[in-house]
């Protein structure tokens, strides 16, 4: 029998040693608390933010295509990606108020890590255990506790408006109520250990890969801010034209 | 400048010829309105339902996955699915209320007209213009006008009772709703005069694949009352076991 | 046990049956038997052919895709693919020899049954008993029997030569390998009933669907020399400008 | 105007810049190179290699199916894969090879950096580039200069016969007719900047991957022989029984 308080006890503890060790190690986790970094390093970051949201609605809805078989979980899977839908345009809308874009930008492409995070999510959504895509909406519709302290840095750092950050403000209001729906239907449709082992290596595997996302999105911000060779130039150059 | 009215009064005209073209060709219909059938037909065109019901979830939702570009249209695509997911249930419980099925009924697998209308809404959901799903969705959500003459025959007939009937009873009703949902939808979303082409297409191939699912329909309950090997035959006695 | 070539015979039997029913009632073979028809039936034809050519490799190399568990099916299907892809440019060729296009050729989208026979050809590839797209190959690699009386007539009456005709004559001389490399595949992946019994459906399913085809592409020819709006005037302007 | 030769030399340069990282910094190269390993190690390693090789024809063949607008392309892609189908066989083989399995051994499922690259290739194959997957094979048929002192030293600590490396051994000869249909193909059809830099990165990034893979086979290795709990438990158990 499962013991569904021990098990969720479990994931989250994977989860927390997981962000733990990301953020232990993390150089743009570290950088944002020193200070050392402008706004360069918000602007990348959520330009990779967006890339990998604007997929979520996406893999979300295809993980109830793919697994049709539990009737709960296929109109959950459905329900909650017309939630997610849209959401990366408050990435892009903060993005937007960083500078002075009157209309469209240009975005380079997403970062490898990124793209490899936003190809692991389809895999995971299509393939293997039916249910195991609720591991990566398990940490990241509570992601807000590990991340708040560094946004809040960020902010006062670079000086934002709430308005500036709905991403995060927003978001992270509407995604409590998400939370608590996942764990929800976690509990109504996981029923083997299986089930629960592989919500809680994707939960892993998705965070540590985000993890990957946010090293790369340092390392493209110490290129960029050293003049070297970017593929966020011409971003930073029309939001932040220097005159 | 594209003319919203005209356009759905075209696509009403265009839909409501189709209809009647069906109807008035329709072995099935014939047999309904002259009362030449048993509870057999009802059976076979329950399963069939069930069989292309279990699929409309699905492959509504994959519009959204396919066609991300519209946030609105994504977003109503994910709703729409989640409304619909589950839908086929009604139609089997309908199914199983006609015998004396105590537990696991083997169900044959759809007939080829009823895998070939599935087949071309998985395909125009994912290829060619976006919106065209809306289609099949415009005529679907509002086709109990052109069946309920029939259903109420049946139900006489076969003396079902409502709670017999929950596919077409309660269904109707939702799907009142849903078919103010989706000319809402086709109003913000169909731009061109290439759009309305498209939904008015895939509308009026969607809706003649299903006038063949009811010609098939029909003459397998043809072969099956006539004693011919059928598909059927192990539903039928395992529904109405001959004592 | 299977018989092998009992089931063969059961196939054969079936396609020769349903290519009777599907010439006996065509419009199309019926004017071209009496030589009631002009270019733009073959330049319709044509079109139509172009476009679900242009699947057959994508849908045949998919099935390989989706079926991984029999190596040798796997392989056959790439393998397969592989001598498929482009065949379509032969069409295409044949149909640009009808007339004087120097360059580009807007060609119209597919006809609503062509569309359907190509989401049939998807779906069944991708869905279903493993094997079933060998049905399709079965009676399409061995058509020439079948249609070659009917090409002649056409060869004939508009006074075509062989190189405006490489779509049929090139390609059944390929086509008689390849029918000999399906039977092949069948006969060492059939193990079951069931296999061959999908076999057999997907077959006459396919081979029904070309069928609605021929007459749909007859339709629109008498739309088309009648002066009723034609998705294809644009392409006989192009072709046949009369000056 | 792109100068092939020296694109070509670029992304050989990226490559062995790569592999050279690699090489330096993996825990298992390093491991091999000092002769402190065991069977358990090329045990785990096989196993992932069977995992990701399984998939190898497969999206190969998907790229073809996404990408038909260049015909060669999409001939070389069918091509191709049913050239790879049945690899997996190989490393299935050697890794049996290695001990006393009778019949069936149950095998542990891919680990995540294993599933991150197959899940990688996919996205690759799919999506972005036409042709960026070609960077995939580029690196990966012509790996043996980089791989063989590795397998050499395996070979003769574990005193393996070239009967028991057949993926490594037949494979490269295989392969190396390979590489050069790669760089031929890719001649012809990477016609732009964006196309060798996408060829490039995808090359790179599922190289990079293919590390990490490296980095927790060892991880794996070193929990297996600690008397850790692991996956491989069950199968060292298959292949090593200790009496």
């Amino acid at each position: 029998m499962i013991d569904i308080d021990q098990q969720f006890a479990i994931l989250e503890q994977r989860i927390s040693g997981t962000w733990a060790e990301i953020l232990d190690n993390s150089p743009l986790a570290r950088s944002i608390r020193t200070g050392e970094f402008s706004k360069e390093l918000y602007m990348i970051y959520m330009l990779e933010t967006y890339h990998y949201t604007s997929h979520n609605a996406r893999n979300q809805a295809l993980a109830g295509v793919a697994h049709p078989e539990n009737p709960v979980y296929m109109k959950f899977c459905f329900d909650h990606a017309a939630d997610e839908a849209g959401h990366e345009m408050m990435a892009l809308h903060d993005l937007r108020s960083l500078g002075h874009v009157d209309d469209d930008l240009t975005l380079p492409a997403p970062l490898p890590s990124t793209e490899t995070l936003i190809a692991y999510l389809y895999w995971a959504s299509k393939n293997g255990n039916p249910f195991r895509r609720l591991g990566y909406s398990f940490w990241a519709e509570s992601s807000y506790q590990y991340i708040n302290p560094l946004v809040g840095k960020v902010k006062e750092k670079l000086g934002l408006k709430d308005s500036q950050l709905t991403f995060f403000v927003a978001h992270s209001a509407i995604d409590e109520e998400h939370a608590k729906e996942v764990c929800n239907v976690i509990e109504r449709v996981a029923k083997s250990q299986s089930d629960w082992d592989a919500i809680g290596e994707t939960a892993e595997v998705s965070l540590r890969l985000t993890g990957r996302m946010l090293d790369e999105v340092h390392a493209e911000y110490q290129k960029l801010v050293a003049g070297l060779p970017s593929r966020y130039a011409s971003v930073r150059d029309a939001l932040f034209p220097t005159r």
